[in-house]
């Protein structure tokens, strides 16, 4: 099954990327068969027709996916390194997310974050890791940059913060998630929270849990929190 | 708490790349105290001594770090860039894995592999990450040409393969492991495990699980197995 991204449900042409892998790499012809995906569960069978200068098709069938019965909102603290975001976001995409925030918090280094975070790769990498991994809904991602705001105007849901206090005494992600329902989870930069975070978050119902016996860096956090929080749907 | 790796013993020497890690990154002069660990549950109290060509020390004291009631132990075809079977290596690592094969499968592209699993450098990239995430045991990381004499040879524990049939009625690895015991799980190359390697290693014992709803990339589906496995630990 040859799957497609095209997010405008009005236009029936692939974009250039997409043309080029579509011609050079899949070596596909006009009058094959492709998919095509709009990311927001639109799942459409297309005949291809290659002209000169552009990819283009028509709907031979259209059906929708619908979501699954909860939502995976992952926040957390950019790395210093571009393609350590880049792997979280593919690798959360796969694994299945609903929504990215890469939050700027005390401990970020912000000089970094623009050079760091940058939307449109980390778009088309989200893009790529949906359709590898046939799924028809595309992860929202976002940078937020006033930490305070985004924790008080935060959505419902079960609301995590992964975040070990001195007792040591939280439970792991897996065991506070609720099936069927939203769950935010927040995860820290090197260096962590700063207490003043930590408190402004617990103090607006977001609930510390831990990630394991082991120290995981930033990025592996994100993607263990974001598995497990899927793994927990299935317990 | 400056963790340092020296698989011997006998030697209280630090190598070139952690002297340099030790006097040009973190500064540390002699007199200062730093922990070493041979990634064999050693882990020394040290007092560095740095010299004009090499940075050693003396042991102030010493403990032993007990290993986990379980092994995890990941079979994973090597997929055709390096780089991402680097950072299989770096998050099993960071996660908790004791064993990881790479092994030579019918759709595994051979030509490449000497090329894509350069043992030297997985090696450091392990040490690296068992030191950032604090733990004292090094994984043993091998590669595996002939995978039929592998699979008759597999030691004992609950052996599964990542794998699904037609029929889709597999369970989540999840659900199949077992708590303080070893488990090993096979995780095939893009393009899958032939026919005949599922029929051998299914009559060998191993047994069909399923890593989730999506289709993952094989290094994204050994590090979530390698997940999944420490966390069936806490349920």
């Amino acid at each position: 099954m040859h799957l497609f991204f095209q997010p405008d449900p009005k236009v029936f042409e692939l974009d250039e990327e997409e043309s080029r892998h579509c011609t050079k790499v899949l070596r596909l012809t006009s009058g094959d068969i492709i998919y095509v995906t709009d990311g927001k569960g639109r799942l459409q069978k297309c005949r291809l027709n290659i002209g000169r200068k552009n990819v283009t098709y028509e709907a031979v069938e259209s059906s929708f996916i619908p979501k699954r019965s909860y939502n995976v909102h992952i926040a957390v603290a950019p790395t210093r390194k571009a393609e350590r975001n880049e792997w979280m976001v593919e690798k959360m995409t796969e694994m299945g997310v609903d929504r990215i925030d890469f939050i700027v918090t005390e401990h970020t280094h912000r000089e970094t974050v623009s050079r760091v975070v940058n939307m449109a790769r980390l778009n088309r990498i989200a893009a790529s890791a949906m359709k590898q991994s046939q799924q028809y809904y595309m992860p929202e991602i976002r940078l937020v940059t006033d930490f305070p705001s985004f924790i008080k105007e935060c959505e419902d849901g079960t609301r995590l913060i992964a975040y070990v206090p001195d007792n040591h005494l939280t439970e792991h992600v897996i065991k506070k998630v609720k099936k069927h329902s939203n769950t935010i989870l927040l995860i820290g930069p090197e260096g962590d929270f700063s207490p003043e975070e930590v408190i402004l978050a617990t103090t607006n119902g977001f609930e510390a849990v831990s990630l394991g016996a082991t120290r995981l860096r930033t990025e592996t956090a994100a993607v263990a929190g974001c598995h497990a929080i899927n793994l927990a749907q299935l317990l």
